[in-house]
């Protein structure tokens, strides 16, 4: 693993620690800057921008009945100037499975992609 | 829209020619071979590598009940060496949408990482 895969992989989990604690301010530090974001909920369309994906993580971090989440299994591999990290999610007991790609922005890394989906019990 | 982005939007609609086309040999083609590919098809977790994410199109393409699929809305933005592209499926009528990496392989844009999740019917 490259060091810029271990910064990577520690991004993704403060990006975790984020959701769980219903941080907005860390989710939004947390958010590339210098590009067009887009993120995919469970079931959503995909959001594209700033605005649109922060919007949607100031409603679910502000949602009283949003489940807890825990994240485990990371993986990343780096791609040039990206890092690409796949990892598992538990919410409310349901797995799911997280695509999340960063870039590094002014040396810190930066989520630039997120993409969760349900797993359905099946598959390797 | 970089020339880089163009070529992998290409490598895109190549994939979902070969996956409607049920081409295996241009499936095989289409995927990374210089560094460990991964797939996550709707509800499934992660394929890690050629063997399992190739195996696992193996058996979609020899289904004679997958049904067919069509894309579109793709978008790209490229990342240093990495294009990522996110774009809609309807598979049997049915809206998914889906996250596709593609990196460059003497001079080829191939896949490093595929994730296709279902679309409720809401979100943005």
């Amino acid at each position: 693993m490259t060091p810029d895969e271990r910064a990577a992989l520690a991004a993704n989990d403060a990006f975790y620690a984020a959701f769980a604690g219903r941080d907005l301010a860390a989710m939004d530090a947390l958010w590339a800057q210098a590009l067009a974001v887009t993120c995919i909920h469970p079931g959503w369309h995909v959001l594209v921008g700033r605005e649109a994906v922060l919007a949607s993580w100031r409603a679910i971090l502000a949602n009283p009945d949003q489940p807890r989440i825990v994240s485990g299994g990371a993986d990343a591999r780096q791609i040039g100037e990206a890092v690409l990290v796949v990892c598992r999610e538990l919410v409310a007991g349901n797995p799911l499975v997280a695509t999340n790609v960063f870039v590094r922005e002014e040396g810190i890394w930066k989520l630039a992609h997120h993409h969760g989906g349900a797993v359905a019990g099946f598959g390797g």
